[in-house]
């Protein structure tokens, strides 16, 4: 009896708990990739909050974590770097997102969509309506990302700059995509959602980029030897760029099994 | 009439100057209002040219004028600098201007028109497209506008952000305020794909479809017999919605060729 009551006061707690705090809006993660200074990261921190945002995750940070730079800097926003997520490489950071958006000055000749920041909000706000965990990548200060980093991602976020002094600044870049997810905060009338839903995550387009690249190397598909690693970054950003369905991923994997299962026979 | 071909020369060049050099694109100048640190002065040049912005006007800087720091943190952006202009006091600064932004956090009660950047950029392109002279002002980076100086605005811009952490600095406010600028600037489609986009043509995609069809048929992969139709049908239905290019149809084909190899070696 004492059970049944706890467990009814537990509800009624649960429940009033559900009432009195506010459910946390979705929104994307951002996720700063091998920053180097800690006040840069402080800084990006901040533009975040300013604009709402508070889902930070640092992959391989060069001055390690915690980092007490990056806490001076983001006074007033430094809860999100008590929370801040973090990982060891960028495949581990996004590994439970449906689409993940690169942040980019130059697309370096990959073929992938180019998004304004402004596009890039409107379809993250419509995915995410829709259910899907979205990602915003960011590159270290000084190199940009790195060609690996940007295969992974299903597109390009590109802002508009001045060709002439085009380079932004991590906190600038991050400052201006917050900016964006917040001003799209007014719903958009015909925000589009996917109707198809059932999407593959982001580990699981991994997976199938090893099984191919794994099987495919063993039959000698990556050759010239000197071709081969472009050849394989071709490969990855294909499966990351392509819409697909877990039921697809199943197919993809099925069909390589299947041509395994022939040569051996 | 050696003086008078002098004459005509000169007007000849000038003509030609006229001709040949970029006419400068009317642009609202960008007024920072008593700037404390050479540090943000700068910062607020690199932003402005970021978005192709390069009027910058300055009132009473607390440090004076030149600032060594200013000049350090605008690198690449330095010609601003040496083309902003000085004034002592705000109603000198703007002065020659039709209308006149203020851009503050929180409007204190005056009764002004208060406008997002993006509609304040908007009406600003409107009214210089009109002939209008226009100018957006700027506070000091601790206590933010005076009411004085509001008070001689024709409208407050007011940066939509996070309630719970409105503070903008100096140099963020100069990029959000630039970045909408030229945000107006940029034809309207926000998505547009990488130029190395050259789509595959549908008789591609098909014939693709043929050979993995064909392919898989011989290697089994269409089993059990009463769902093969079922099958084909899906994979047909992959390749047809899938974004293609020409480039990943070819790896796509070679992939298969080379599990076929595979096999028959």
């Amino acid at each position: 009896m004492l059970a049944l009551r706890s467990l009814r006061a537990y509800q009624a707690a649960t429940l009033l708990n559900g009432l009195m705090m506010p459910t946390p809006t979705p929104q994307p993660a951002f996720v700063l990739i091998r920053p180097q200074m800690g006040e840069n990261i402080g800084a990006a921190a901040r533009g975040m909050w300013n604009f709402g945002l508070d889902r930070m995750r640092i992959v391989d940070p060069r001055d390690g974590w915690p980092n007490q730079k990056a806490v001076a800097m983001a006074s007033g926003a430094g809860r999100l770097l008590d929370e801040a997520q973090l990982f060891e490489d960028t495949g581990a950071a996004i590994a439970d997102c449906d689409y993940v958006y690169a942040t980019t000055a130059r697309p370096r000749g990959l073929t992938k969509l180019v998004l304004t920041p402004e596009a890039a909000m409107q379809d993250a706000r419509a995915r995410i309506a829709a259910g899907q965990k979205v990602a915003v990548m960011f590159g270290p200060e000084r190199s940009g990302m790195e060609n690996d980093d940007i295969a992974r991602a299903n597109a390009i976020i590109s802002v508009p700059v001045n060709p002439d002094f085009p380079s932004l600044t991590l906190a600038q870049c991050v400052l201006l995509t917050g900016y964006e997810w917040r001003r799209e905060d007014v719903p958009t009338e015909g925000a589009r959602t996917d109707a198809v839903g059932d999407w593959a995550q982001k580990i699981e387009i991994e997976k199938l980029g090893d099984h191919f690249e794994d099987r495919l190397q063993e039959a000698g598909f990556f050759f010239p030897e000197h071709k081969a690693e472009n050849m394989k970054l071709n490969l990855r950003n294909l499966w990351s760029r392509l819409p697909l369905t877990r039921a697809d991923v199943q197919m993809l994997h099925g069909m390589m099994r299947q041509m395994v299962r022939w040569k051996d026979k």
